[in-house]
C-alpha cells in the first residue's frame, strides 16, 4: 500500500468520523439554543430596550449589527453556565446582554480598524454609516453595558467585565503591532487571541458562577472553560479565513491575508517554508504588496505544509482543556451541551 | 457723538473691565492649581501608573496626549469640589484620574472622528500612530477608567460616570448628525454641547459630593455648577474657533468651519443673514464646498452680525447659573476660586 492509498483510506475514515462529529456539533447549537430559549428571549428584549436612544442613528446602527444573524454565542454561554450550576434566578439575563453589548462594541470598532466591508455576509456599519458613527456608537454600547452592570450592582461582575474590556483592547492593540510581522511567534499570537477573543468567552461564563454564588472553584472552572473554548474558537476562525467553506458562510476568503494579519496558519507556513516561500510571504504579508493569484499561492503553501490542519490540532488541544475544566461539575443536560459546543466550535472548520 | 465714537468709548471701558477680568481669570487657574496641588500630584501619579500596559504602544500613545499640556480642568474640578465641601479623605484622587481617562478616551476618538491633525498645538495621536491605534487605545483608557472606579467601589459613582459616558457618546453622535445641517436650532445645538461636553464637567463635580457624603442637595448643586460651567466652556470654545486668539494658543482657526460643524456663531449668522449670505453658508458649510477666502468671508459675516459676541453673552448666562448653583455652599477659598474659574472659562475668549 503506497502513501497515497494510505492517505485515501485515512481520509475516508476521517470523513466518517467528521460527519458524525458534525452532526453532534450542529445539533449542539440547536440544543443549547433550546436549553436557554426562555432566558434568551429576555436577553434579546434587554438588548432591544437598552440599545434605545433618542438619537435615532444609535439604535439604527447598533440594530443593524445586532440583527445581522450572529449566534449570540457569548450570552448563550452565560445562560448555559447558569443552568450547569443550577442557578434559579434571573439576574444573569441582564448581564448576558452586557456581554453581547461589549462584543458588539468591539465588532464595530474592529470593522473600523480592519476597514472591513462585510460581516456575516452583510455590509458593515462603517460601510453604510461611516467610520465616525461606528466609533461613537461602539462607545455608546460600551457605556450602556456598564450602566446595565451598575444596575445589577455586583462589584465582582463589574470587576470581571471591566478587566476583560481592558484586556480585549490590549489584545487588539497587540494584534495591530503584529500585523505584517512574520517573525511573530506562536506564543505571541496565542497571547493576542487569548486577549482579544478568549477573555470575553471566559468572562461570559465566569459571571454566571458569580451570580450563582457557587464559590471560587466553580467560577475558576467556568472561566477556564470559556478561556480555552475562546482560544479554540479563534484558532478555527483563523483557519476558516483560508477555507473555501468561508465563502459558503457569506464571508470573504483571505481577508486576513489581504490585511497582512499574521495568524497561525501563516506563522507555521513561514517557518516551514524555504527561502523562496519566505520571500513570497515577506512581499505579500510583510510588505503587503499583493497581486492577482497571490491568495491562491498563499493557500497552496498553507496546504503544502498542512498548517490549517495543524492549527486545528492546536484548537483540539484547547477544546480538550475546556472539556476537562467542566469535569468538576455534575452531569446534567447543560454539561453535555457545553461539551458538545466545543465540538461545534471546532467542527465549523469542516 | 456719532455711533463710531460711542463704539470706541464703550470699547475702551470694555477693555478696562476685560483686563481686570482677565487678571482674575488667569490667576483663578493658578489659584485652583495651588489649591489642589497636593492632590493633583496623586492624580498625575495614578494616571501614569494606571495607563501602563505591557503592550508598549498603549502608554506611548496615551502618554503623548496626556503629557501634551492640557490643564486637567476636569479632575481639578473634582479636587476643588471636594475642598469646597470640606472632604478630608483621599478616595476622590483616584476618581479624578478616572474622569481624566474618560476625557482622554473621548479626545482620542474625537480626533479620529474629526480627522484632526493638531490638538493643543501638537500632532494628534491619530496622525502619528494612525486611526486604528487611537480607537483601540481610547477603548483601553475607557475600560481602565471603569476598572479604577470598581476598585473605589462606589456604585453611585459608577452610575454617574457610566451614565455620563453614554450621554457623551449620544452627544457626539448627535453632533455628527447636525454636521452640515444649517437648520440646526439653537436648542438642538445646546443639547449637543450639554451632552458631549457639559455632562462630564457635571459628573466631575458631582462625584466629589458623593464621596464626601454631604447629601443630595450638595451633589445636585455641584452637578449644576459643572453642567453650566461646561456649557459656558463649550460655547467659548466654539467662539475661539473663529478667533484670531486661537492661533496664539497653538490651535488652527476655522477647524469647525472646514469640518462643517454647525456651532452657535454660525447658527446665528445663518438666521440673521439674507439670501446671499445663506447661499454662502449653504455652499461652504452645508455642501462643504470651500475655496480660498471662504473662511475670511465667514468670519466677516460672523463679525457683521456680532454672533461671537452674542454667543459669549449666552456663555455668561450659563456662567451666572453656575455661580448661583454654588451659592448654597459656605464661603471659603475653594468657593471663591470656583467662582473665579467661571470667569476664566469665559475670559479665555478675549
Amino acid at each position: 500500500m503506497n502513501q497515497r492509498t494510505l492517505g485515501a483510506i485515512t481520509m475516508t475514515s476521517d470523513i466518517v468520523s467528521i460527519n458524525k462529529a458534525k452532526k453532534t456539533a450542529s445539533s449542539a447549537v440547536d440544543a443549547m439554543q433550546s436549553l436557554v430559549s426562555t432566558e434568551m428571549k429576555g436577553v434579546n428584549e434587554t438588548i432591544l430596550t437598552r440599545m434605545h436612544s433618542p438619537v435615532v442613528l444609535i439604535p439604527q446602527l447598533a440594530g443593524h449589527l445586532i440583527a445581522s444573524g450572529g449566534k449570540r454565542l457569548r450570552p448563550m454561554l452565560t445562560l448555559a453556565s447558569a443552568k450547569l450550576i443550577g442557578f434559579e434566578g434571573t439576574r444573569h439575563i441582564k448581564l448576558a446582554a452586557c456581554v453581547e453589548f461589549i462584543h458588539t462594541a468591539t465588532l464595530l470598532h474592529d470593522d473600523v480598524v480592519d476597514e472591513s466591508d462585510l460581516r456575516r455576509g452583510v455590509e458593515t456599519a462603517n460601510t453604510i454609516w461611516g467610520n465616525q458613527a461606528s466609533v461613537l456608537v461602539g462607545d455608546f454600547l460600551f457605556s450602556r453595558s456598564f450602566e446595565l452592570m451598575v444596575e445589577d450592582g455586583s462589584l465582582k461582575v463589574l470587576k470581571i467585565l471591566s478587566g476583560a474590556s481592558s484586556v480585549i483592547a490590549e489584545g487588539e492593540v497587540l494584534q495591530l503591532m503584529t500585523t505584517n510581522d512574520l517573525t511573530t511567534t506562536e506564543d505571541a499570537y496565542l497571547e493576542v487571541i487569548s486577549a482579544k477573543t478568549a477573555v470575553l468567552f471566559a468572562a461570559a461564563c465566569e459571571i454566571a458562577g458569580v451570580v450563582a454564588e457557587k464559590g471560587e472553584d466553580a467560577e475558576k472552572a467556568l472561566a477556564a472553560y470559556g478561556q480555552n473554548l475562546g482560544i479554540a474558537f479563534q484558532l478555527v476562525d483563523d483557519v476558516l479565513d483560508y477555507s473555501a467553506k468561508q465563502a459558503t458562510m457569506g464571508k470573504a476568503v483571505g481577508d486576513d491575508f489581504r490585511e497582512g494579519k499574521v495568524t497561525l496558519p501563516i506563522i507555521l507556513a513561514y517557518r516551514r517554508g524555504g527561502t523562496e516561500e519566505q520571500a513570497f510571504w515577506d512581499r505579500t504579508v510583510g510588505e503587503l504588496e499583493q497581486k492577482d493569484g497571490d491568495l491562491e499561492q498563499a493557500m497552496a503553501y498553507i496546504s503544502k505544509h498542512g498548517t490549517t490542519q495543524d492549527t486545528l490540532e492546536r484548537a483540539r488541544h484547547y477544546g480538550q482543556k475546556a472539556k476537562d475544566a467542566l469535569a468538576i461539575f455534575p452531569d446534567n443536560e447543560a454539561h453535555e451541551i457545553m461539551d458538545n459546543i466545543i465540538e461545534f466550535v471546532i467542527e465549523r472548520a469542516y
